[in-house]
């Protein structure tokens, strides 16, 4: 039942109209800018049929069938474990994580929806008083029996934000019409990435000052629907697996999308209209992708200091005081990202629907944490490495009989063999200074939601206020009587979001 | 059975010899520059009587005795949160932290030896045979029996690190001579915390290069022995508690001590003569008092973040967009030490007498994390009070009928009442712009282990080499094969100092 | 001609009214809060006739009177120099900085009316057509020929700025009628230094938005005038010469002043009325004193060079590699800043009535720079000096015989005298932390303008725009086409004002 | 007689061996590889030839010849300025920076020995008391005459520094033997940039503790002698100019240098044998190429500044005041540039030879502060475009009819024309995230010393010291009394070496 990769890759096979740089995408199985990911992303389903990870890829659910981990529904803190436990072995499989977004991280935007479908259907403006509650359900349902990858489409045009009626003239996806079959959207979707290698778009908004109600739309559309047209930036895999084993393993390309007057049938409609409905959702859709992304983020620091410590000890600087203390800068900052991990889900709650959530403070702090310090971790990376990071030979240059004595001698080192440096230089190069390593960490810093956002929202999220109890110490010594009642900004907004957010926020 | 305030300030007129400053104080619980923190320390074994705080202050031990909640010995997960919300009351208590070495701190540091004796005594030189593990067993008991406060004097004399014959040359405190009693000591300790409000003195070092076996001691002295004098720096303590609501709760004063042949009786002895025993424990016998520090930063964070939020809201720039961007940094850092707390315990482990410890990598490299940011931090509190962390009148001067409707117009904000504003200003200035403040920012930043040394230390304690597990993933990545078996220089230390830091190092 | 210190605290005692902390200062020149900075200010008057110093600290002007060198006009960049050198000779000779408002850094504020006086009275509203451009020079000629000291007030109180009309409801200074011998004012001055030591108030606004136009008042008044309230907050000098060396030099006391129905006569105003002509002027009268104080933060940036050399020379660590690389940090702010004075300096230009200006660019971002990066830069004199920056004796202690030696042989380092250890302590004690040295930091901080104004000023004031030209070599490298003639924000300003920045502003 | 870019190209075809990534090079001017970056040097000689930039790219000298600006010998500070501007321009014409190795930069490596040769002569060991100073002097003009292009190759393996005997074992480059005619050399020199273009290798060495004589050469030889082999990495050139209209202008190729038994004859060796003379030089060589670095990394602020002005202003968040904050840091970083350029300049001084050389510890600490802080204002570029640094379309995708409008609307800014945005998006593509761009950070990383070894060798080269005056100020403000006449390490070097520094060095 579980997805093999070969069914996955003759699903791609649909007409999709892919466009990637100036190309127009015949068949993304097989075109050389599109091959390797798609390849990659079978492998992904083929890894829930490996026998030795049966436990961790997969689980059996209420009604006896075994299922990919994907969908597993986690209720304590055992459970949350186990699910970020098969997180973490995909990230790990896949070059710890250089492959964003698979299948199990793109599918947990789902969740959002189904764990509490009721105000997404009470709160739309538009639908003739439709229930869209049972097409969520049922959307879900769908999705799990297949394995389906739906890809988060959420960003809109970078419109002028210096001038008062820019949302309206946008070139932004909106509603042009309903009709008892669906609704017709028209419009673009400025950023979605993996759409080449999607079942479903999954639409949504981030909803901005004076967005109007046609705008927001939240709902799923098949990636080979007539009308939907998806534009891809140039690809930056490189298509040489032995001079460059990262960066050959695909790029899952970010994509604008137009649609040109696409029914989207109301089973499909998730909530339309509302834009202080969508309001509450800037984040919270997104919290099971970001918890992802904090694991991630932890797994490529552990990956950051392990290409530290095996460049360090080739090139003979390891037992060096001075770079033993740059080391413990890259082992604190791992340790941080493993602190939040840990403690997102020790200090996890019961999500609507009964799901073990994890503290989304804590995981949006180490995200805005891995943010603001990645860069001078990497540069650390790179200068650790020194020259080692840019000149290296070509495997072409090592076997060529009059070089290859020489480049022997020239990569001694202080442990392993001669080979191994150029192997620890082509990773550390394809990480982090060529386009597809750039691209990973661009993506990074924009995914969702940027380090700015991430601040900004924290603020509207928690409920961190000088009316809260986080301020009662700093009352206490400054010897001011307890705050009154006054609600903060925070516990003004509607409960069914913020019940999203933490047991006590309820 | 538990010690009270009276008994404590009773037993501190022993005839200790005290210099502070420019004085020979007479009577620590009379004199102004002392007496503060002696209430102080009393109000803190007072507090162990309040009978609405008997759940969080005591414990029942095993012969059905009540006392203090110090000698709890947690033996899991569950009974480590008890204990460090014990200590977190106190830190709460006594204005986020601003007496650091209380008994409860202080003591923690034994736990060390008790834990495991056998090594201590087996690796001494120059005992001519003695067991000392009953001796410590015995210390420990006595101390809990009475309550004493044990503070620690570990660091020797700033020597001229840049000759090579200076560990010789040092006044540093040295066994002089051994006889049936005990042992003579003789030179200085440099720097101890809080001796003149202590019951005994706990010796130990830091091993350097070339220190010479006679330097290597650790036991206890009453800090009334004769022959003992205790130099403290000037008091910064502020002798006015309406205008400096926390200045004025005590100076714990930072001291040198003279021994000046004192003799140690061998039952006070807990180890003497080996340098590379004491090589193992840079760190270790602090690991308890580490974690308190830890406790005592994160409760501090939160006091900056509460102070940032009341003064905000009070002057009226808490909404505004930036303000909120600046205060979502202070969110951060308090929630980077709350994980490290949270994560710390949560992957503790079992010391060699089953004491349920914290996780020792993630308590330093949280404390590397608060010292490395705390100072901006900080100016960022100052910076978001503006004028108000430095210019607001006196009591005087809002009680003088001339001025006192001028000033509280100036200081009707957004929020409160006007006064709220001075009070708020009271306890930034007394924190950060104050003598009083400034020591206890310095004492942080050098209290056991400043950040270079967190680092370097950590790097020498921790698994983490390029042999190790930690660089697995990144070994996979690079298509290395398995490191061979090859020793780390952590995994070569001894196993009896490695089995105190993780499960895993044993 | 020129003043002498003895004729400087005469004209102190003048029943000024004084509040600082909770007392009523009867004299400023005897009262022990007071007395040492009336000192100071005297010894400043006085180092104009050391005859040793004259050519530095005098010049004889266009009549052939020798003058105080405040009032010496620089006409080019060789002027400049010497300019700067008796300002930089002050700073020295005062502490490295450590009274940053003498007279000769105040009165530099008053150059901009006397430099440029027409726009002043012209863009006035309420002086009944008035010329007010004799009464500024003629004031700064009263000034002149007396060597008063006139101290900016220019700051309201804060308000809160969540509210509307709190710029209408505030205590703020306004006028509150007019009449024919000059305007009538009531309010409060929240923030101005040194007022206890001053001969003039030097009155100005930072324009809000939304400020009425009654509370836009430039001019000056004496600080005994009948009706004028001067509130210090507490002072922070330290009385005690030996042991405090440099806290004992006085603490210049940051103030508010209430003015209860004052006439300020017509020949003291210098503007009232107008908030968009005040606008202009958030930073440009402020020019003079923000070079100054450039050259005041490069001066600080050699003493704390100085002093982290002298500390680790005598405690042994000067020659170790990681010590050497944090010096050299301390060396790059330091070339930073005289980067900063001597670039502003070369690219001078004339201002209106012929004044050799150095370039506000410049000097404003090495503010900046300062400002951003000082904190850190405390942070590590502090931790290079280690305990010895909080544990060292008192003089007392160095004096009683029964423990000069042993503090001695504590003291004894690589290099000097034992004693010289204590010395430097102290001075970074007393620079860095003590209430003494904090007031210095926290002054510097918020002095006239904080880290943000200086940055969004500059981008208000510069002409760096995305028209500019400043972004040609951008629109090169992208293949655009040059820039229409759109004017930038910055050149819609009012010429008179512009060409107060630049040559190249005109 | 000034070389056009025709003489040059025809000059490459001479057999040089050059291996790029897996090929042998043909020929270097017309391969894929490396035509691109020959074409931009030619355009470098053509440059010299364009009579409207006549007066700026060439001088006459004192026989009446017009040669390129290269060979001018400023003489004062205004030369110096004009040399200056010359490579200014140079520097902007070539996309602010992008090619840093052109032959305007190479060659000033040349001009230490010919200031001052003697001493490379007189220190040398084993030319068997040869006279090398005239060779010096007429290898110069050989070069001037011709304008040769002279890459300097001075790094040599990274051995294993955790080995005592690996400067010995290394397959470091060493006189292997000498006769009447030169120097026999064998072995590799590790990095050189630029090779493949050069007509010259100018060989030398950064000294390291242990290094043998027999390692320690300068000299030159060309490119194209038997026994010389050149292994570049992979090129990063992009080969469509464009989609990628800065990184399709050549990648200069950074290379490894084996030398199979090469004879150099003696007119071409400046030095050998001599660790100690060496030791003097592991900047010195370099200052006037660094001077030119800091002039780049001025020029590079400015481009990153225009950018981010350009991209804000199209997107419409330039009027921000959060972005404006921002923006005004990265004016900061431009103007900490601007001021230490000027400031070295202006505190320039004399070399032996009378050539008017620019502050060496003002360049250096500017170029320190470069690298220490550019890494963070990419960051604050690439964060400020937004999507629009990953997320754009290639120029195909522009004129696809079935796109265009729809990418057109996309694109349409606050400013500008829509495809305005997509060239500026490629610029910071280019530059920041690109193999291309990527390999030009890291050059500048570590090109010539990176940030470590800047402040490492600042501490050595600068007479910054306790003993210094740099420290009289804090032994003034501590009240020590002045130093002795004790020697600094700095003071005790040649000499000879410390006149290349400043006029007070000597």
């Amino acid at each position: 039942m579980i997805r093999t990769g070969e069914q996955y890759l003759e699903s791609l096979r649909d007409g999709r109209v892919v466009y990637v740089g100036g190309e127009l995408i015949d068949d993304v199985t097989t075109h050389p800018k599109t091959r390797a990911y798609a390849a990659r992303t079978a492998e992904f389903y083929d890894m829930h049929h490996d026998p030795e990870l049966q436990d961790l890829m997969t689980f059996v659910d209420d009604q006896g069938e075994r299922r990919a981990m994907i969908w597993y529904r986690q209720v304590d803190h055992e459970g949350l474990v186990r699910k970020r436990t098969y997180l973490e072995a995909i990230i790990r499989k896949f070059d710890g994580g250089s492959t964003p977004r698979t299948p199990a991280a793109n599918n947990t935007c789902l969740i959002t929806y189904v764990d509490d479908p009721q105000p997404w259907s009470d709160q739309s403006i538009g639908t003739g008083g439709r229930d869209l509650t049972a097409g969520i359900r049922e959307f879900y349902q769908l999705v799990q029996d297949n394995d389906y990858n739906c890809v988060p489409a959420f960003i809109d045009p970078q419109v002028d934000r210096s001038k008062d009626r820019t949302q309206v003239d946008s070139p932004a996806l909106r509603v042009v019409s309903t009709n008892d079959d669906g609704i017709i959207v028209r419009g673009v979707k400025a950023v979605a990435t993996g759409v080449p290698f999607a079942d479903f778009i999954h639409l949504g908004v981030f909803v901005r000052p004076g967005m109007p109600g046609e705008e927001v739309i939240y709902g799923a559309v098949p990636v080979a629907t007539p009308g939907v047209t998806v534009i891809s930036r140039e690809a930056t895999v490189k298509d040489d697996p032995v001079n460059h084993p990262l960066a050959s393993h695909g790029d899952e390309l970010d994509c604008s999308i137009i649609f040109e007057d696409v029914l989207i049938p109301w089973k499909y409609v998730f909530h339309i209209g509302n834009p202080e409905h969508a309001a509450l959702y800037p984040q919270r859709v997104f919290d099971w992708i970001h918890y992802e992304a904090l694991v991630r983020q932890y797994v490529r620091a552990e990956l950051m200091l392990g290409l530290a410590l095996l460049m360090t000890a080739h090139i003979g600087t390891y037992q060096l005081p001075p770079v033993q203390v740059r080391l413990a800068k890259l082992v604190e900052f791992h340790q941080v990202l493993r602190a939040f991990v840990i403690a997102s889900e020790i200090e996890g709650f019961h999500s609507p629907s009964g799901l073990f959530k994890p503290d989304p403070l804590l995981f949006n702090m180490g995200r805005a944490h891995y943010l603001e310090n990645v860069k001078n971790i990497v540069g650390e990376v790179i200068d650790l490495a020194g020259r080692a990071s840019l000149l290296f030979p070509s495997e072409e240059q090592w076997n060529e009989p009059a070089l290859h004595d020489w480049l022997e001698q020239l990569h001694t080192g202080a442990t392993g063999r001669p080979h191994d440096r150029v192997q620890i230089s082509r990773a550390i190069r394809d990480l982090f200074l060529t386009d597809w390593g750039d691209r990973l960490s661009t993506f990074e810093q924009f995914n969702g939601s940027p380090l700015l956002s991430i601040r900004t929202l924290t603020m509207k999220r928690a409920d961190i206020s000088p009316t809260g109890s986080i301020a009662d110490l700093a009352r206490e010594v400054c010897g001011l009587s307890a705050e009154s009642d006054a609600k903060s900004a925070y516990e003004s907004q509607a409960e069914y979001a913020r019940r999203l957010d933490s047991a006590a926020a309820r």
